[in-house]
């Protein structure tokens, strides 16, 4: 069994995505976080759920979350207000996480040591260009190695 | 709505369960790690599914990915070899990672603020006791936040 045969299909998004998309496109996903590709498709990054929390919440919310109890505003608004007009790229951390990536042809095991080499559980699966075609997640892996 | 309305069951390992025990829960679930709960079920740490990996993989396989290409044993057999007679204390990494926790009250807004706090995309519900009564996904926070 090979990386093609785990692989998903998964939403992308590139870094001039607006960040109010990219969050509506990690809500509809069951995924541990968002694959950003260049404009030739090509991934580059993963944006973690939690950093979009990070970037959107105010920040006197994140030193005392008792204090978000008191905001009389529905969630929705405000992680949409204090995402304001950015875009992924500026959602993103100074310190990009690499995004792993396999090629299709990538046995499980060696799916397993890429995966365990980051702290992402998401690898994608690239063609001989570089440009991607699924992604595997942890859990898909996990299943398809331990026949759960 | 309150943190207990979007709360979901989860099954948890404590330090001392095998760490092959361990594998085969964190595989059964979808969700992006394990929480670690004392003797008493309160929550104090989670095993990320990634570092499993790091502690499962020969580490030649780790440093050079494609060297994983010529293991000829399948991968569950490796993992499980990798992992042998350890416990979940000895797979969890020197730095735990704090599990954050909210009580049941907690409104959404604050799980928010307080899985923003953490890189954990994973939020436990605790009584007065601070006994997990459920947890929190980050999607499942998602949905609920922005009706998806």
């Amino acid at each position: 069994m090979h990386a093609d045969d785990v692989a998903i299909q998964m939403s992308t998004v590139t870094e001039s995505t607006p960040a109010r998309e990219a969050v509506r496109v990690l809500a509809a996903q069951d995924l541990p976080g968002l694959i950003v590709v260049d404009k030739r498709g090509r991934p580059s990054t993963v944006l973690a759920g939690t950093q979009v929390l990070r970037m959107a919440l105010p920040t006197y919310c994140q030193d005392d979350p008792t204090l978000a109890r008191v905001i009389d505003e529905a969630a929705a608004d405000v992680i949409f207000d204090g995402i304001g007009e950015r875009t992924v790229a500026d959602l993103l951390p100074r310190n990009r996480p690499d995004l792993p990536a396999v090629s299709a042809d990538a046995t499980l095991l060696e799916v397993a040591a890429v995966m365990a080499r980051s702290n992402v559980p998401l690898v994608a699966v690239v063609d001989k260009d570089r440009v991607m075609t699924g992604a595997i997640t942890l859990d898909g892996l996990l299943d398809r190695m331990l026949g759960t």
